[in-house]
């Protein structure tokens, strides 16, 4: 199953141009992940028809607003629609005590709870896991503790060769084959060579994401050939000192970094709302890297090979 | 100068049929004053082309978020604009601690200083005073403390009668006849007899914002004769017991306020998301108070005699 990627917002600071801030939705296999959660993040969900009761496991990169002052509302919504299962919030230290904050003081008791996962700054560590996917983070270099996130889905099983596997078999024999194993017959004698009943695994999908942060050379390593990355692109490369004293990065040093790691596609983001017209970014960072597009509002990208 | 009202929005809970959450503009004289915001309220002035350097006050009814989780966007968008004068905030206990801790995760220093007038639960009281206007605080019967807001106009100088007045008058002069004085002349001979001379003064503007409340008997002394008056009506009236448990007021229960409180105008608002047509909620307040009007998004109420 592929992994998609919807943009609900994409836009830095104030809102401009009628573009929103922040806010992704990732569906790896059957989870859907929600990826900053800027104001009006749920009037978006709405434009797009988005469910929200898919929704468990929300990730605040840092504490500006275009990043998470959506985020109580939602919680809010998700109250009102009587939601039961467990949310789980991923963010910096601080989030827990700003939501707590205004829960107490609106005296709201949630129809579901709440599960804080508050990371460590400056660390890069494991903060989900489930059988298919690990997410991680990736420590940035903002103005307040950020962190992007890289999302690497397991080594996935062998898949079994029908043109060589005629007979039906049984789920732990099917199992074994997936896992490597030769299958036997019960008399002892081979039933299946492994190496040719099956082929190699698919190439575990991932997707990084980076937001916001000047750029780290270092990232290169960390995103080696994931499938997507967004980058943070606030400014062009003419303003690549204004760049580094805010801590944001250019479309040319995105795309040199999306070059460099040899990822699949970039997605460029957290524009700047001095570009009415976002082509000019896009063409910067395609003269570096080819495959280089706009993370803008409503865009849905998908990685399927 | 007329007192003017502009809805931004008015739906509660949950965001539906493209209503946005509560927010307000009301111009009194030259001064503008925001009650409420929702969620999204900073799209909205931008989308009636509001100048946000003109509002200087921002008061907040309750800690429900349908009437304050814009605010920290609000005030995030004036720093970013550079603002430097002084914002008012006014509402209940805890706001001041909401939005100081947001600013403490985002070491934001705001380019301007923000003056916060959190008023006693329970307690009516003049939060706001200068020469031409007062506003006092309205306590409301809500699940959470939740205040209204009653903006008064003070009484009014008396208008010179130009008809009578032919001569120039020194500004003092002048003064002293809108002040109910006579007039002399140098040599103590009477120049303009103030009976005469001026017309009674116009009467003050008066605005009442009511939301959220269960029906509250007593308020009728309260607003009585205001001109114009916001009164929240979420649900109709076959839902009363609905209303009453979850402390909100009915269309018809609004109208029988103003009615007996012989106002100008009655806005009726906060409407609950199960009415995606308004109009049953405005036919069944105008069979008890005619001059009922819904307070859709968008619309302005200029107040004028």
């Amino acid at each position: 199953m592929a992994l998609e990627l919807q943009i609900l917002g994409s836009n830095s600071a104030a809102f401009a141009h009628n573009r929103h801030h922040t806010s992704q939705l990732l569906r790896v296999q059957d989870k859907y992940f929600m990826i900053d959660c800027g104001e009006g993040t749920q009037l978006q969900v709405k434009r797009y028809k988005i469910k929200l009761s898919r929704i468990n496991h929300i990730l605040i990169s840092h504490l500006h607003g275009d990043h998470y002052y959506g985020l109580m509302g939602l919680v809010s919504t998700l109250h009102l629609y009587g939601r039961t299962a467990d949310l789980h919030i991923y963010g910096p230290p601080g989030l827990a005590d700003i939501i707590t904050l205004q829960l107490k003081y609106s005296a709201t008791r949630l129809s579901y709870d709440i599960k804080f996962h508050e990371w460590v700054p400056e660390t890069s560590s494991v903060i989900y896991e489930d059988d298919k996917l690990t997410i991680t983070t990736i420590p940035l270099n903002h103005r307040i503790h950020c962190s992007g996130y890289l999302f690497k889905e397991k080594p996935k099983k062998r898949g079994i060769n029908k043109l060589v596997v005629d007979k039906k078999l049984a789920p732990n024999q099917a199992n074994a084959l997936r896992n490597g194993e030769d299958i036997y017959n019960e008399d002892g004698t081979l039933l299946y060579k492994n190496s040719l009943a099956t082929l190699p695994p698919k190439k575990p999908y991932s997707y990084a994401y980076c937001s916001d942060t000047k750029l780290i050379p270092q990232l290169v390593d960390v995103i080696r050939d994931v499938d997507l990355i967004y980058h943070e692109a606030t400014f062009m490369d003419d303003m690549k000192d204004r760049a580094e004293n805010t801590y944001h990065t250019t479309a040319r040093q995105a795309a040199q970094l999306a070059s460099e790691a040899h990822v699949g596609q970039l997605l460029l983001g957290h524009f700047s709302t001095r570009y009415r017209d976002l082509n000019p970014l896009l063409s910067e960072a395609r003269s570096v890297f080819r495959e280089s597009y706009l993370a803008e509002e409503g865009k849905r990208f998908v990685v399927n090979h």
